[in-house]
Order: structure tokens, then sequence, then C-alpha cells
């Protein structure tokens, strides 16, 4: 009995289901050794019974979708089975993460952090200087950024490997939309408030993004547009440089690709040869040393000032860019702590963090070593380089930017994912041709098209089975998977939303018409059942029960039989409180494709 | 050997791969028949081996992700295989379906479709009226649309059950967008010029979508939407109807519901109570007799004109109104067409179809048996009508659009579906207490939203073993189902996208550190394997291959092992591409996660 299953499915599967009564393979075959005993159709009793999902109420289910959306990270399990002490500690130790390691903190925990903290300074005293610049704000600025911040983040933060400090994004969007509506040069004083007033709405911002657990706003900016964004930027702040590096005085505040190169052009006249000479010179230093650790600012230390903006006509700018540039840098800061691996081929805004790690940071001491360091330098070094002419700090601007430009990154995804790789080319050629707020939002709209496009046009994919196997895979993917003889079997391979509905409807019809076609052409045994697959099916909504008893209908008029197999635990619950699942309870519900075909196939009776 | 596995099986999971030997099960134990010689472990050789995908080109992929956006239903199938001459008629009839019933018609479905196109013409003609008065037009243009697009449809169109005519919503939105702008009592010139300019292109962009494949467009309205929307316009549309009633002379404009209570309260000392009393009384017969089929319009036979807008400054006013309401026609008549089970419970702008498919057309003929009649009503009838009493249109108009407030679509939105029923509240507040576009925004983003909410938070399922079985499936939903000991097996509901691949990272990260919880309070043997369902992972980008990388790195980190099973063809495709698929060559890639379990249990080989 046996060894004739083993021969008689080689050849046909329709006589699968014969040897119903089949208990034992046979040894003998080697070859089939993988096949296993899978009769299981002697009576329907014998199937494995689909069954509802156990009742749950409406508020249950509303809580745990909540918290699923909002606390996904369960930022509470510390606190579960403790005591009213324990807990009060926690809690304090959870507002203040510097109670945790402070009382744990050693000699040799501090020479790591030592060590490291001198590094970072080093690369933050360089970068706060020309972010700053990107900013259109003073140098001294951007170095409190690499002062203030590491010190308050030694006390509230939590990740020893983050390195705090501004991103050049988010100093680039602050500088191009602030300056689109007050000039940086003509009313500095009013560009510096609003500059105050941008960022502090960005730290509120953020920090209500944190209280309300809204931080999945941050993840629509994929890493393929902020890559192309990222380009875009550093090339047309480059071309801005060229400023300074050929010594223009009269230039546009524009930050787009076209008026830029026209200033560039239409002032051949202003360019100083000497300048010129002497900034590529400098740039070419430091692309090739890509040494850009050097101690070039000015000022001294002067007293924090009330500069906030809190009325006029300006207000809603400053509210505009402290939200864009707020979400920025936590992209750019998520992306950096989370994404390790990606940090080995990005540069630049990334690299303070990448150093830190790299430098062996133990704890977030490293971040008040950097600040003391970053001081120092306020009080001291700073006058020694009062006067630094235009031309480095645009050498040392492009040297930082380039880093940008991760063309590799580019190539990668236009190696695994065309579709980011056209997001990407979209973020940079927005920001590149029309301007960097635009550049964003087509950077975000091409990647929320690119979640509906496959949401509204699923695959559905057909199924064969591998031989001596109870196993369904997709006939394309596994070229030893067979049609089984009188099934079309079809895996829908998304939820069934509104979106979908009607899409997936016509695209079974033509499914079920193509398989007719084929049988009639290879002159094979009538289609007489279709077996939907709806283990991808992992959510549905009311058009998408409409759709399923729509086609319950259809197959109806056809005479055909339609099973659904694998239905998702929501999925069931709506199609039973809908009634739909009602004409499916006899012979239309199972729990695999394999006990589909054997029990459908078994109950027509009519096989030779 | 066979019973000793029976008795373990039940048992102890962990005990099941010893039996790797065993080959054949005992029959004498009748309830355990189910149970399938499953044992596969002896040596991976025995494994059914995981491959890639056939490789397909990028063009390939790119011609065949583009057919199925924009040839979903593969309009050209009829042409496969057939001689040049036959195309070339197939070709006539694809462009006039005229062509394809009229050399077949007689006399039997002549008569059918007389009755059919009297009965659809007696709803038309009140139909037409009332809806050209919610455009704020004449009557007279109402009718025409009754007749003029039946006739063009009957030698163009395919479908023999849909009625054409006006859609109500769509001629609700045009008056509102437009009388915004341009007053209809005040400007009735132009008002009327905006009004054939909107619809010309409605028209004109309803075929581009035809022509360009991009009717996929309004799958975007989603039912519930519609539901909450139309009930917000009948509401809003019957209260402006008490201008009529009242005998008010002065009136707002508006559409939203807080202005138009106001004008009616305001103006109390202009009621008059003989018009309120005869248009109750009126509203009342119509609304108890349903009886909205009587002959009750003005005017006469006007010569067609060319009243059209091209230039000026509302040019661009005319266009957006074109484009909104060509998007809503389309929708409710895609409604009616597709989901005839839908229209068991919607009547208004439904209406017509469905007495179309009641009354037993037979071919497209009934619509030209409808425009005739209408036009006989136009050249006879109508100046019977000349002066009709502004109570009567607003009884008859109310009447009309009472049916619109489905209350019992609502309800089953609650029952089944809590999101669409927010989204249908969405669009019915918003029409009522905003504006009719506004309403109509919020009801597009409430639907796009509930799509990307399930994409950025999707469902991890934990999964466990079906007792003497393969099968794997949700602990939640099987209460049978048993967990493995060591291995957490989670199934990951969605695609894996930028939107949620640190989500998911996180969250799997939780059910490890839950699953090792649970297993150091219960003292069950350590956890060693995770293994990912990664079924319903039907499309995979850049940011989720890192993730995958990413979270096998945490995982070797923790000294687990992770498997990932049944991958999707092109997910495959990409990991490999991206060498992600590298690390998992070794114990790391299986077809069914029953193959999974056994393998990497029997490598482990220290089982008591």
């Amino acid at each position: 009995m046996g060894t004739s299953l083993n021969r008689v499915e080689e050849e046909d599967y329709s006589s699968y289901t014969n040897s119903s009564d089949f208990i034992s393979i046979s040894l003998e075959d080697n070859n089939n050794t993988t096949k296993t005993a899978t009769s299981t159709s002697k009576s329907s009793s014998e199937l494995h019974p689909v069954c509802l999902p156990p009742h749950v109420t409406t508020w249950q289910k509303l809580n745990h979708r909540l918290r699923e959306i909002f606390f996904p990270d369960d930022p509470l399990h510390i606190f579960k089975d403790q005591s009213w002490r324990r807990k009060l500690v926690l809690a304090f130790q959870y507002v203040f993460p510097i109670l945790r390691w402070a009382p744990h903190y050693s000699l040799s925990l501090f020479r790591s952090d030592l060590i490291a903290g001198l590094t970072i300074a080093s690369l933050a005293i360089p970068q706060g200087i020309s972010y700053a610049k990107l900013a259109n704000l003073q140098p001294i600025i951007g170095l409190y950024s690499s002062f203030v911040p590491p010190i308050v983040y030694s006390v509230l933060g939590s990740s020893r490997h983050i390195g705090i400090g501004p991103v050049s994004v988010a100093s680039l969007v602050m500088g191009t939309m602030l300056d689109g509506e007050v000039s940086h040069s003509n009313k500095k004083d009013l560009y510096l408030e609003l500059a105050f007033t941008s960022t502090l709405f960005a730290g509120l911002f953020q920090a209500s993004l944190g209280i309300f657990r809204l931080g999945f706003i941050i993840d629509f900016l994929s890493k393929a547009t902020l890559i192309g964004f990222m380009a875009g930027a550093a090339v047309i702040v480059s071309l801005q440089q060229l400023k300074g590096l050929l010594g223009i005085t009269h230039f546009t505040s524009d930050m787009e690709l076209i008026p830029v190169l026209e200033s560039v052009f239409n002032s051949i006249k202003e360019w100083k040869w000497e300048t010129i000479v002497m900034g590529f010179c400098f740039l070419i230093f430091l692309l090739v040393a890509r040494f850009i650790i050097g101690h070039l600012p000015k000022g001294v230390n002067p007293t924090s000032e009330n500069k906030l903006y809190f009325h006029g006509p300006h207000l809603q700018l400053a509210i505009k860019t402290g939200i864009i540039t707020g979400i920025l840098s936590l992209t750019v800061s998520s992306l950096t702590l989370i994404l390790k691996s990606f940090l080995t081929i990005v540069h630049g805004s990334f690299s303070r963090s990448a150093v830190n790690y790299n430098a062996g940071a133990k704890t977030i001491f490293s971040n008040i070593v950097m600040a003391a360091t970053v001081l120092v330098t306020l009080l001291f070094l700073m006058p020694l380089f009062h006067y630094t002419p235009d031309f480095v700090l645009a050498a040392i601007i492009i040297t930082a930017v380039v880093g940008l430009v991760d063309y590799k990154a580019a190539l990668r995804l236009w190696k695994l994912d065309k579709l980011d790789f056209v997001a990407c080319c979209c973020s940079f050629f927005g920001v590149l041709f029309i301007s960097v707020q635009i550049g964003l939002a087509i950077a975000v709209g091409v990647s929320v098209f690119k979640i509906i496009l496959h949401v509204t046009r699923p695959n559905t994919v057909v199924l064969g089975n591998i031989p001596g196997t109870q196993i369904f895979r997709s006939l394309n993917h596994y070229e030893n998977a067979t049609r089984v003889p009188s099934f079309l079997i079809l895996s829908i391979e998304s939820p069934i939303f509104f979106a979908n509905s009607l899409y997936l409807q016509e695209r079974i019809s033509r499914w079920v018409r193509g398989e007719e076609n084929r049988i009639r052409e290879n002159n094979e045994s009538a289609l007489k059942c279709v077996i939907l697959d709806m283990t991808a099916v992992t959510a549905i909504d009311t058009s998408g029960i409409d759709a399923i008893s729509e086609l319950k209908k259809n197959m109806d008029k056809r005479s055909l039989q339609l099973a659904l197999v694998n239905l998702v635990g929501t999925v069931m619950e709506k199609l039973h409180q809908s009634k739909t699942l009602d004409s499916f309870r006899s012979k239309g519900l199972y729990l695999t494709v394999g006990e589909a075909v054997d029990d459908l196939s078994s109950s027509w009776k009519h096989w030779p």
C-alpha cells in the first residue's frame, strides 16, 4: 500500500486521496524518505477543527491596540512585581538615569570615558562651528550646542553610546527656512531671536512626542529618503560655500540649485584668484587628510540671554521651523541609536555617536568630559582664532558635508529596492531643484505612497503541492511544486481593505478565468474548487467582508466551491459577526491547505 | 514505538523529536487517527530544501508590477489567440459594445427592456429635478442628465444593470463649491457657465482616469466614509430645505450646520404658517408613501448652447469642482456596479441601478426607453407644471435625501469594525460642522490613516503546536495549541517597511524578554531559539532588510538561534542580494515551522 502511494504520487496527484486507509509508508525507497504519511481524509471528523478565537470585549481590544500603538516597548515593565519602596527608587532612576550608574562609577570607567570624551570633543568643536554657519548663526552658538546639551543629557539621558550635539541637516533646514523670511545679514537680531525660538519649539515638540508616545511619527522618514535628502542638501551647501571659496561678495541667500549657480556665474568678475587658490588648497588639504579637527572659531564667553520671540508676524515661522527641525534631528538620532549597522556606511551627522561608540565610552560621563573640553575651548582657545578667513570656514563646511553624499548607500538602494531608490532620488532632486522643505515633503509623500501602493495592489500567488508533503508553496517560487487537479489554490498576500477589495475581487475572477482557459487548452479535469489561503490576510474591514461574501456568490454562480484556509483570529471574528462565515461552515473552512484539498476531493468521490 | 509517540506527545512536546527513527504510527488508538507521521529530523538532508525563486530581471519585474497596477482586469484578454480579422471585430465591439448585443436583439428582450426603461424613467424624472436643485440649477438641466447620457451610454456602455443619471452627492458638492465663490441667485449666468464647465472637466477627468488606467484612485473613498459623508450631506440639505418649507426669504447659502440653523431661527418672524402647514403635510405624505414618482417640473425644450467658461478668475474653481464631482460620481457608480449586495441596504443615489436590476433590464436598450420617456416629459408634460411651489420642491428633496441617511449601514459598521465607524463619523461630522470639501478630505485622510496605522503597528503573534500535528497556530486563538519548550515562535503579520522596522525590532525584543521571564517564573527549560514565521511578510524594503540583520546580531549576542520560516519569493531574493541570508544558511531557513522545530531541536541533541 505504501509503495503504491509512492508510485502514484509521482504520476498523478489526483490519486493522492485514494489511499485514505493508508497509514505507513515504505522505507525501501531512499529518494522518498522525505515523504510523510499524510492521509487524513477518511471522514470530516478527522479534520482539525477550525474554531473562533476566544471572545474579547471591545474595550479589551481597544486597550490592547492602544498599548501596542503607544507603548510598544512596555516602558513600565521594570516596575512589575516590585515592592512600593523599590518602585519609588526605580521611578527616580527612570527619570534620572544618572542615579543608575553614578553609584557604581569607578576609576577604570573614568579612564575610558575620558578618552572617549576628549575624542568626541575634538570632533565636536569644528562641527559646532560649521553647523552654526549652516544655520547662519555665529560660531559661538554652535559651540554652546556641544556644551550645554551634553551636560543635560548626562543627567537625564539613558544611552551611553549617543553623542549629543547639533545635527547638520536640522541646522541647514533651520538656516534656510528662517532666512527665507528674515535675512540673517540684514536683520541680525530678529534672526537670532527666531533661531532661539525655533530651537525652543523643536525641544518642546520633541518632548511632547515623548510624553504623548507619538514617536512613531518619525518612522515616516525612511532611511532611503533621508539618504537622498542629505545628499541633496550637501550639494547645495557645498555650492553655497563657493561664495567664500571664490571670494564673491554679492551672493543669493536662496537654497535651490539654479539661483545658486546663477549667483556663482553671474559674479565671475568678483572672483578673486588669491582667495580661490588659497581656498582650494586648504580644501584639498582637508579632503585628503579628512582632518577636520582644528580649532578656528572666535569670540568669548557671553552671558546667557532671554532672546525669545513669542509674538509678532514671524511666530508661525518659528513654530514651523521648530517642528521640522525637531522631527529631523530625532530621525537622525534614532537612526544612529538603533541601526548601528547602518553607521558603517554613513558618516557625517552620525559620526559623533560612531566615534563615541568606537572610542569605547563606558558611561554617559563621556559627555561631561566633552562638555568640559568645549568649555575650555570657549574660554581660552577661541580668542586666538578671532579672525578666521571666510574661505577656511567654507572649506571646513564642504569637507563636513561631503560625507553626507553617501553614494554607496544609494547604490545599495538601487540594487535592493528600486522603489526605495526612486524615493531617494525624489528627495535628492526635490531638495536640489525646488526647496529644502518641499524636498522633505516629497520624500515623505513618496514613502507613504510606497506603502499605499503595496496595499492597493497586493500580490495573489498560485500555490502548488510540494510532492510527497502536505506543504503548499508558490508555483513560481518552487519549481517542484505541482498543481492539484480540479483545484485553484490562491494565496492573498495582504490584508483586505476598502483600498484593495474591488481589485482583489477582479483579480481572483481573472485567476479563475485563466485557470479555466488553461484547463481547456490542456484537456485537464475541470476546475471544481477555489481555495484561498488567508494566512497573510491579517486584517479585514467592512469592504473586505463584503468582497468575500460577493466572491462566494460569484463562485456559487459558476458552480465552484470556495474554501478559506487559516483565517487569522480577528478576520475570522469579523466574518463570523457579519454572518459571512455561515455560508462557509460546511466544506468551506480549513486549518491548512492540505486538509482542505484532502477533505474536498474525498467528498466528491468520483475519482477513477 | 508508535504508541510511545502518542503517549509522549500528549505529555511533553520536547520528546517529540526523540522518535526520529519512527516511521509508522499505530492504528489501535482511534482518537489519534488524525495524527500523521511527521518525523523528518534524522539528518538535514531530509528537510525540504528552501530555494531561491527563479531569477527575474528588473525589467520583467517592473513590467509585471505595472501591469498589475494598471491592468488588473487584463482588458485585452479577449484578443488573445484570435485571427486578425476577428481581432478587428472584437476591437470594434470593445469600443462600441452596442455591436455585441444589437444583432441578437429580439422582441422578448424588448418587452423586458420597455418595462425596465419606463420604471427607471418614472424614478429619473423627479430625481433629475431635485438633484438639479441640489446643484442650484434649473430643473430642466437635471432632466437633460436623464436624457442625453443614457443615449450615449447605450452606444458606448457595457453594463446592462447600471442606470445612468445624476448622482445626488456629486450634485450637492458641485452646488456648494460653486456657490461658495459665485452666488447662483445673483450671478445666474456666470454660475451656469461654471456649472457646465465643471461638468465638462468632470467628464474629461473621468475619461483620463479610464484611458490612463488610474481607476484605483477612487478606491480611496471607502464605503464607510461615504456612508458618513452622504448622511451628513443629507442632513445639511434637508435643513436647507427649511427655507422652502417655512417660507423664509432671507436664507444663508452656507452649507455648514451652524449658519443654516442660525438662518432658520434668526428669521422666525418670516415664517409663514400657511406654507408650513402645506409643506409639512406634503412632506409627511411623501415620507409615508415614499411616493416620489410624480411629474412636477417646469420649462420647455431649449436649444443646446455653448456656455463654457475657459478663461478668467473662476477657471481653477471649475476644474477643482469638476475633479471632485468626477471622483465622487465614479465612486458611487462603482460601488453600485460591483457591490450589489450592498444595494440591499442603501437607497438614494444607488436606487436607479437597483431598480433597473430588479425591473429585469435585459440590455442597455432599457436606457434608450428611459431617455425617450424623459424626452416626452420634457416636450409635453413639463409646461403643465410650470409653476411648482417651492415647498413642494423642498419636500421632494427632503424625501429624496432622507434615504441617504443609512443608519443601518452605520450600525453594521459599528458592529463589525470600530475604525470604519470612526471614519464614518469623522466624515459625517466633518460635513456637518466644517464644510463639504473638508468633510470629504477628512474622510479620505481617516481612510488612509487606517491603512498606515495597520502598517506601522503590525501584529506579532506567538504560535504553538496543535498536538499531534505539524501545524502551528496562534496560542491566543487555538486553545489546544501548546508552546514548544525552548522555542519562541512568532508570526509577523505585515510586510516589513521603514514605517515598522524599528517597531518590529523593539516588539520582538520585548517578546523574547517576556518569554525569558515566563520561563524563569515557571522553571521551564531555557529559551534557545526564536523562529519567525514570515508567511505574512509579503514585502520588505531596505529598512526591513537592515532590521532583520540587526535582529540576527541581537539574537547572536543573547546566544539565541534565529530561524526564518517560509520566506516569500521577493523577500527571499532581497535578503539574498543584501547578503543578509548568508548568516541564516545553516540552521536558519526552513519551509515550515514544523521542520524548523524538528531540525533545530534534533541538532542540539541534549534531550533527556
